[in-house]
């Protein structure tokens, strides 16, 4: 559990320039200092490469917070109090003498208090640079006390099973297992982490959740944006390293796994893994079988026009990368036997749109057999975002003098109940303050998530094996993808906007 | 199911200027009339005792219409056009003369027809003239046609399991059971009949509906209104006779019955006293173990006083007859072994309402034991009315940066979703036209639910077994209901209104 009483703690934030501690950890930070989280005694060791005074770089800081975060509540007094806070230091991670430097300043504060305060380090560079940071601060004794410093480091976490195991072996030569914070911001969507809420804090769905009861599963994450001004980045990833082996795989941990023993670290970690783990490995022979791959064609999006993947700026115009994938995973175990979960995700779909929806059977009591052509099998959808809720669709009586059956839906509208739900970013920030890594991913956990998809990327690359089809921006993805779905009579379940609109019509 | 297509009807009603053809039968069959659920061909003779011109009795059905109904698309047109389908006949029950000429007008409406018309008669009289009205009825050959003549008769059905078997047994000189239709208005409401199609026609509810994740069942129907000017006649009746022996039973029936394979009248019918069969008869040592039954006394509902219920006009000062009933019953079969139903009902409450809340066990899962204090187990609450919702209540994430715990509520608006629902009257008078029974009661219903009663009738008659208490007028009942619960750690559950305001707190 949250408390307020922390240790002093130097945060040292690599990249503290980049796009991703603009518009995300500068805001969560100072989200967290408004709201009486960070400790009494901090410091945000603000590392970049060019040259800043304090006052501009703080200033930079400002414009963003007003820029990209959710304050309600802006205080001057509050912000002159935080500011003070932020150090700008000039940095060069490819030199040691930088390192040492950082050592003197760390040191210093650690005099200063008269304690050694905690350590965090988030590593917010390109893959390329973490071994050399890794070792830096190991070298240099920047991080040498296992129990107060942690780092926090970004995906990608590799881009295959070995380069990831490689990747948490040389991590480990500086930092134990319980040091290492590796970010999936979806488990700190609040709608995300309601899931086990929901789950195991109620009677009523656990007896439900399973292969007696549920038909299938479908897990989406679209994105209405494309590659924007990373094409040479994602030229290099795709949709299936990018968001499958991470989100995706994540979400559907939390979905199928079994109830922990409790809410802890350890035991959430494990019981996550063992779904991986059971995830059925699909054959070489078989991936055409389970997944779609993309790449969206040009198109439009609110009228406006949008370029094909293949042109824009960044990606090689002969590129095999898809920008959407859809697929089919089994979760082979007691549970789950024979329930499909179905997977997709893509840039430049027609809205932007993560969900769960959870398929049940058809009605197995013929009660109404005679009453309803078509009997609309129960449905419960968790929308992430943009939508916040849960929304279960039943059969109901229609209301009227006939006994005749229509659908119906009950709604838990997460967003209305708290509009001023914290971002992801925030939660596992102030979790890794607290030294709570129950919503990081564990070395176990991301090895295992590549292995689950090691064959397709092999296949994929190997590509006379697999066909890349096409969408056109704007649109719910490409034919192939129905197709997979209807092999065994599902479709893709529209998002609850449509199902409310049923709803209101009938 | 209902069709247009409906053979021409003679519709008798006796007693046609008492106060249930004034408030609920006229504007219940002119409903029906303008949404076209009217045979063609119909008459609605109407019986009376005093003198009224054709002219007189129309005009008073009209402003009774105006009254009561829930009408909205009132036409001129439709009104001048209904009206001439009422006929009002001078009628004296005790006289057989009355009959002869009732037949000679009914035989002239099937020679205009040129073919026999169904007949309909609804008995609405005092249960003293049922006997009489349905023997003069046989004699006088007006009801000779079995696949065509029904008759509707109100409650009480006798007053006790002897008088109902002797009431059943005379009905059936005359009437084959198929042709009886015993109406419960309950029955007809919108909510009760949706139990079915909530239970029956969805796949998430019936596997949590039993014993394993089922904790207890409350049914609750409140009223605000006293004895009114009936003090006389409930007086000799009193809540357990004129509530819980059949409206709360029916619920009961509804809430416990296996599922019917087919929505049709015997299988339903089946299923329902199937549950009445099970229901454990409470021994007459243990009556007050079950049972509280209770008078109001004096007090304030929305400020204004109120009489105690021994100072109504037509009560006798020195009473016995109860206002209030709150019981336990077991139904000892596979499903419900060991589930308490606990059944309430009153005068005089603080507010109206009528209800079925199904409480759940509490999670199994110790995923967050450590999390929350004191789960809330999720429950199910069916409002019939004034509400006509169904809430589901459960426990979700705290919207925050804690992984916390709290009770919320997902809401099905019946009432939003169909303003305009038709009254319980409507349904049922166009079931009994279409000659469906489902919503009638059957003989054997009829009986056995008196059998259920029938120790406590015993034991309550012979006042020193079992005690009267007391309750202010305006009060949620007698504090011994309370403590009927709260020996197996339950307490009444308040309705929605209340936990809907706990989630806009929250």
């Amino acid at each position: 559990m949250k408390n307020n009483d922390k240790k002093p703690t130097s945060i040292v934030i690599f990249g503290a320039t980049g796009d991703l501690a603009k518009r995300k950890l500068f805001p969560a930070f100072f989200n967290l200092f408004l709201d009486g989280w960070m400790p009494e005694d901090f410091e945000l060791l603000s590392l970049g490469r060019t040259e800043h005074t304090q006052e501009e770089f703080r200033n930079y800081i400002l414009e963003n917070i007003n820029d990209f975060s959710r304050i309600k509540n802006f205080s001057e007094e509050k912000w002159n109090q935080f500011k003070e806070k932020i150090k700008f230091v000039r940095f060069d991670i490819t030199q040691e003498e930088s390192f040492i430097q950082l050592k003197n300043q760390l040191d210093g504060i650690d005099a200063k208090l008269g304690a050694r305060a905690n350590r965090l380090f988030y590593l917010s560079v390109a893959p390329s640079f973490i071994e050399k940071v890794s070792k830096s601060l190991k070298e240099n004794g920047l991080a040498n006390n296992m129990n107060q410093d942690r780092m926090i480091i970004e995906k990608p976490f590799g881009y295959d099973k070995d380069s990831a195991v490689a990747l948490n072996a040389m991590l480990a030569q500086t930092f134990k297992e319980e040091q290492i914070y590796r970010i999936d911001h979806y488990l700190g969507k609040e709608n995300v982490q309601n899931i086990l809420a929901f789950r195991f804090g109620n009677t009523i769905f656990e007896p439900l959740w399973n292969n007696k009861y549920i038909d299938s599963v479908q897990i989406t994450v679209a994105e209405t944006v494309g590659v924007e001004d990373r094409g040479g980045y994602y030229d290099g990833s795709g949709a299936l390293r990018d968001m499958i082996q991470n989100h995706l795989m994540q979400i559907l941990c939390m979905v199928a796994m079994e109830p922990p023993t409790a809410f802890e670290s350890t035991e959430i970690r494990n019981r996550k893994v063992d779904v991986l783990k059971s995830v059925r490995r699909i054959n070489l022979e078989d991936i055409n079988h389970y997944t779609v791959r993309a790449q969206y064609t040009e198109g439009e999006i609110d009228g406006k026009k949008k370029l094909g993947y293949l042109a824009e700026p960044g990606v090689n115009p002969n590129s095999n990368t898809e920008t959407y994938v859809a697929m089919k995973f089994y979760v082979d175990n007691e549970r789950w036997k024979g329930v499909p979960f179905y997977m997709r995700t893509g840039k430049r779909m027609s809205k932007k749109e993560s969900s769960i929806v959870i398929s049940f059977k058809e009605v197995p009591c013929t009660t109404f057999q005679d009453r309803i052509k078509k009997m609309q099998p129960n449905k419960l959808t968790i929308n992430i975002q943009p939508e916040m809720d849960i929304n279960l669709s039943f059969m109901t009586k229609k209301p009227g003098l006939d006994m005749k059956l229509k659908p119906a839906e009950m709604v838990f509208d997460y967003f209305e109940c708290a509009p001023d739900t914290p971002e992801a970013y925030e939660t596992l920030l102030l979790d890794a303050l607290d030294g709570d890594s129950t919503l990081f991913m564990r070395s176990d956990q991301v090895e295992e998530a590549w292995d689950v998809i090691a064959n397709i990327q092999t296949a994929w690359e190997n590509g006379n094996v697999s066909k890349m089809v096409t969408y056109p921006a704007g649109s719910s993805g490409p034919e192939a993808a129905d197709e997979l779905l209807k092999r065994q009579g599902h479709t893709w379940l529209s998002n609850s906007n449509e199902t409310l609109k049923t709803k209101k019509d009938a």
